[in-house]
């Protein structure tokens, strides 16, 4: 078996996420398709995570394995001769005969965008627009989420109690774009739900609704059923699975 | 009665054009339904132009009368309140009794969008993926548009054969951006598919497929059949009508 380790970056507004639900439109449907017409049978398909409805990738991990030998580079351009446009392999290499594109990452990168300048119904589907936000306020409460905590309390409230929910957030930050803020998540792993849950209770914060003590609140309490706001999956971009 | 003048934004890449066509997503269906709410009956709208499927507006403008005074800023919030979060009234004000937004239009600007980067699954419905373009030679052939022309053969073919197919161009401007390519069109009007089918030789032309003196050649021959590729319209968008 020859196993190959694929990027993939898509438009996940057109999508209901990534995970395969019979024949609704997912991202996963339409590789398992392209696959299909590549090589001839059906081949199962390992991602880094599965992306919720409306969450858009630029650096999404997949691996497969192969019973015969193609060239990742055909592999590249066989796909994408085959995916709809927006979903888009940005390169293929072979993996190890252990790497695994869930269980073998170590670190993830998401971002999150918001529209604070001007109402924009073509940008609506990627970045929600929220005004009137305190910007210092987030910049100082985001760093609360940062290092090892068991972040269960910003998880699903439907998350299976035998789950590890203690994650590592290595690093984040709050850049001021032309008209948006990008809101950038570095960590060892995010739960279903967390980086929205975060960013809900983060956007409270900068409408001046909660204090920055919320956030260390809800990471001891450890109960998701603690409300905040999910934002929604339209903003959320994963960037990067490091291995 | 009185009539009201809106400025309206939509992305159409959901839409399958202005027009209404009985339950179809269209722009039209859309605000009929939204002045419904507002109204409790049914409006007539006109807009300056019907754009076509996937095409875009920062600027559209559009006419109805009403029975009942309703200040322009109840409009505007009253609809956008009813309108998907796609489509947007970004002003509305009073209109002269003799104003029509389609036959007092003064000129008319779009813009055309190309990506000449990396290819992009998150743009591709926003602006066409086309690599390899000679700017310069396209920057010296647009100019043969400019001025006053029959446009008949960049119209459709099926363009009724008594319509006026002479238009004036007062402007073109192509700006390159950060990997994408921006033209810039103003003209006294455009036929249906004309900038789609300038821009589709325009692109022969970038590519070294066609010389630039086949822009003379088709203006000359006024013959819609002579056919070249038409860009598509997720490309296009309306940004603004000068009354």
């Amino acid at each position: 078996m020859y196993k190959y380790k694929c990027i993939v970056s898509y438009d996940g507004h057109n999508y209901m996420g990534f995970q395969i639900q019979e024949e609704l439109p997912t991202i996963e449907l339409e590789i398992n398709r392209a696959l299909i017409k590549l090589v001839g049978k059906e081949v199962k398909i390992y991602p880094s995570g599965r992306t919720d409805r409306g969450v858009h990738a630029r650096g999404q991990v997949i691996h497969f394995e192969l019973e015969n030998d193609i060239p990742p580079k055909g592999i590249t351009a066989g796909l994408n001769a085959f995916l709809p446009q927006d979903i888009h392999i940005e390169s293929t290499e072979y993996a190890d005969a252990d790497f695994h594109a869930r269980f073998s990452a170590k670190s993830k990168e998401y971002r999150y965008y918001i529209n604070i300048g001007n109402y924009d119904p073509l940008t609506i589907n990627y970045a929600p627009f929220i005004k009137n936000l305190n910007i210092e306020a987030m910049k100082d409460a985001i760093k609360l989420f940062e290092g090892k905590h068991d972040f269960k309390g910003f998880a699903s409230s439907s998350i299976d109690k035998r789950k590890d929910t203690v994650k590592e957030i290595y690093h984040t930050e709050i850049n001021e774009l032309n008209g948006y803020l990008e809101f950038v998540w570095i960590g060892s792993g995010f739960l279903k739900y967390q980086i929205r849950r975060m960013m809900g209770l983060l956007i409270e914060i900068g409408r001046g609704k909660e204090k920055k003590e919320m956030i260390t609140y809800v990471l001891e309490k450890k109960d998701p059923k603690i409300s905040h706001r999910s934002l929604d999956g339209c903003g959320l971009y994963l960037m990067k699975v490091n291995y």
